[in-house]
């Protein structure tokens, strides 16, 4: 049944797709400052479970969640010499406040760590008050020229980490378990995407930092997508701040620290991740809406049996929603939950009704077929456990089958044009990564 | 048992009490840039809690969260004149970024009726989509003169609610529906605050509206703090920006609209409305910590009885925290959660252990008891009840003994030293909320 497709295709125009998906799905508008977007409320409720998610993660790390202003005097950010170089292209200056012009311009926060060392280095006086592991959920602005919905936007939200440890060893050992415990575990159990987890080279680095932990994931256009980051900041801001604290031996020491990000941006990873021709794709542990109970046309004995569906089924803990839009025709609803990516939809008419069965169509595997009710539960919660392994499945083919194991720079720029290369460091060096970058290809992760 | 105050008695000097109190309970630091706040862990984790009971309420109301920018076109403030001429004197403005001048410059939202409505008139088109009923979790910045942490804030952090409907009786019982189920119910069932809902004179209302809710909460010096305002804003903002739908009829018509507000400033409310000389005082309901389980010593029995009875309350529904800090001395520690207002402190040490059972301390009422291990949960379980009811009922009839009827305007400024007037509004009318407001008096609601 030929019908025209709701999206550009992915093989046609894959931006172009994921534009037309994040439009179609009410995922997110421009907003009217360049760079800017509007998260609606499907697109945030996709993001109010990432949040939830890695908060549960980063609480049971041990961190806990405070709130540091939104507004930063100019001076502290030049305090650290690599940080300020690094994010001064990108900063939104306030000049002018409460009617008057400023005397000392604020910087919109790009990130915390100097407003937030100025407050460590007065709350950590000595080593019983290490390690000190603070996290915060905030929006954050960074002047974007090349602007993408969710992916690179001039404001965008995250949550963002701050620690302060006594030794390097504690800091580094932290930054490593937040990755492996908050991050990678999260993107590959809930958001089902089969990153790969490493360090990123030296001109990939955060701004100030001396290593840089990444998790990348490879998106259905073969590219990589930076999912979340955990850097070691060394004493590089605890100098620049002074935040010492005493030891147990009774000498002043500079703390060690770590700093760690993951934002917005990983609701495009998802919809690049897992979008296909359809829409998009949620993983179940993930999904919002895990099902819908959908009445097929107006009809008493639908209406009231479909809250029944979903009673039970919420009951057996399942995310549901009841669709009763019944003056807008089966066929466009149908699309709509298509496109949002819900992974169950269980169909309700009045002929169903008497037959004493649903039909459950289902977006990851696809294809739909009748259940009947006492079947109904059962199927549902087992169709979920399925359609979260099958994404992840072919997450993890998908980057098995398009990484190249390459020998030389020229193989490698080959095997970027449709996906990755793994190439030994020895052979790549830092020149043959600046031979790379001359051909917009980046080294992600060592 | 005399001892020195840990903080300025509320009786010598209410405001320098307050500010005592946040800075030893931890709560929250001024901010570099004047006006702005740090909210320490502790504080935010009150905050947590807050925004978890509203959002729950808030879904329940039947609105979906959603995300709009921090940046606004200056141009849009001004389309509403009321508006515009309300926040003028308060806006911060972006005049520079990415590294340039901006062509126009950018407000940072002090409130977001402007760009929601921009939206509002894109996604409304016919009468199906009504009610559209949107809340959003945000930071607003407003500039302050003379700035309070919590109460008046430069940045704080809030939800603001922004909804449309067909008709202006839909708006007005919108508006008075959040009032009554999200914002009453959560102050006096959760914050244990006797707050009186009323409505707003027209000198005191939001600027653009037709008509403001409040909920005031008598504070125990026996003044008043707005906790929460729900505005009805007529077409005012949808004949602005032009929002419009398309009725059953056919004809076109500008929809009906509300904005409803709470604040960080409720952290300030809950202070000043529970605490006392010895430090602030957390309803249970609210308590991120309602039970803390204290070590009094080193010893191997003691430490693994605390963690044996925490995992008991915790599996009973307790929010409970251990305390095994026994590096620091048992008074300072006892001292500090006094402070924090933790409503139950169970202390064990090896002689309790030898004897089976704990003692319990209560924030609340005052006193401590031993309770046997047995009788423990249900003690607690008792308790956390009992001291929820006290709070509520301490706040109910503190406000009933401290507001007057009185029959003249200077009968009205007399009791407003030390407490609430309550003067019929024939008998006040706009020129005697004039001569009240000439001695800092306000009518808080009608
Ligand atoms: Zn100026
Ligand atoms: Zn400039």
């Amino acid at each position: 049944m030929a019908k025209a497709p709701v999206l550009t295709p992915q093989s046609d125009d894959f931006p172009r797709w994921y534009q037309d998906l994040i439009n179609k799905a009410e995922l997110a508008d421009n907003g009217p400052v360049r760079g800017t977007m509007v998260v609606r409320p499907y697109g945030y409720s996709l993001w109010e479970r990432m949040q939830s998610e890695m908060d549960d993660r980063i609480k049971r790390a041990g961190a806990d969640n405070a709130y540091f202003p939104l507004f930063i005097p100019q001076s502290y950010l030049s305090r650290e010499a690599e940080h300020v170089e690094g994010f001064s292209p990108e900063l939104a200056v306030v000049t002018h406040a409460g009617g008057k012009d400023l005397e000392e311009p604020v910087v919109v926060r790009p990130t915390s760590e100097t407003i937030i060392n100025e407050y460590f280095s007065k709350w950590v006086q000595s080593y019983r008050d290490l390690p000190l592991l603070i996290n915060q959920w905030a929006n954050v602005v960074r002047w974007e020229l090349r602007p993408r919905v969710f992916l690179r936007t001039t404001e965008f939200l995250w949550q963002e980490g701050h620690t302060a440890h006594a030794t390097f060893e504690d800091a580094r050992d932290y930054a490593a378990k937040i990755h492996r415990e908050a991050y990678e575990d999260f993107m590959v159990n809930v958001l089902a995407l089969s990153v790969v987890p490493g360090r990123k080279t030296k001109a990939e680095r955060f701004a100030g930092a001396i290593n840089t932990l990444t998790c990348e994931a490879m998106m259905r256009d073969g590219k990589a997508l930076q999912m979340g980051t955990s850097h070691e900041l060394g004493q590089n801001f605890a100098k620049a701040f002074d935040t010492q604290y005493l030891a147990k031996d009774g000498s002043r020491e500079h703390v060690w620290q770590t700093s760690w990000g993951s934002s917005t941006r990983m609701v495009g990873g998802l919809i690049m991740g897992h979008g296909d021709d359809n829409g998009l794709r949620v993983p179940p542990r993930l999904a919002p809406i895990q099902a819908v109970v959908v009445a097929i046309k107006e009809d008493e004995g639908v209406l009231a049996e479909i809250k029944a569906i979903a009673d039970r089924l919420s009951a057996a803990g399942v995310r549901v929603r009841v669709d009763d839009r019944t003056d807008t025709p089966f066929g466009r609803r149908a699309v709509d939950w298509e496109l949002k990516g819900v992974p169950l939809r269980i169909e309700l008419g009045p002929r169903d009704l008497a037959e004493g069965q649903a039909v459950v169509a289902r977006r990851i595997p696809g294809g739909k077929s009748p259940v009947s009710f006492e079947k109904l539960t059962e199927t549902v919660l087992a169709a979920l456990e399925e359609d979260q392994e099958t994404l992840l499945r072919e997450s993890r083919e998908r980057r098995e089958s398009h990484t190249a194991d390459v020998a030389t720079v020229e193989e490698a720029l080959e095997a970027s044009a449709t996906g990755w290369a793994r190439i030994p460091w020895a052979t790549l060096g830092v020149e043959g990564e600046k031979q790379l970058a001359a051909q917009a290809v980046t080294v992600r992760c060592l």
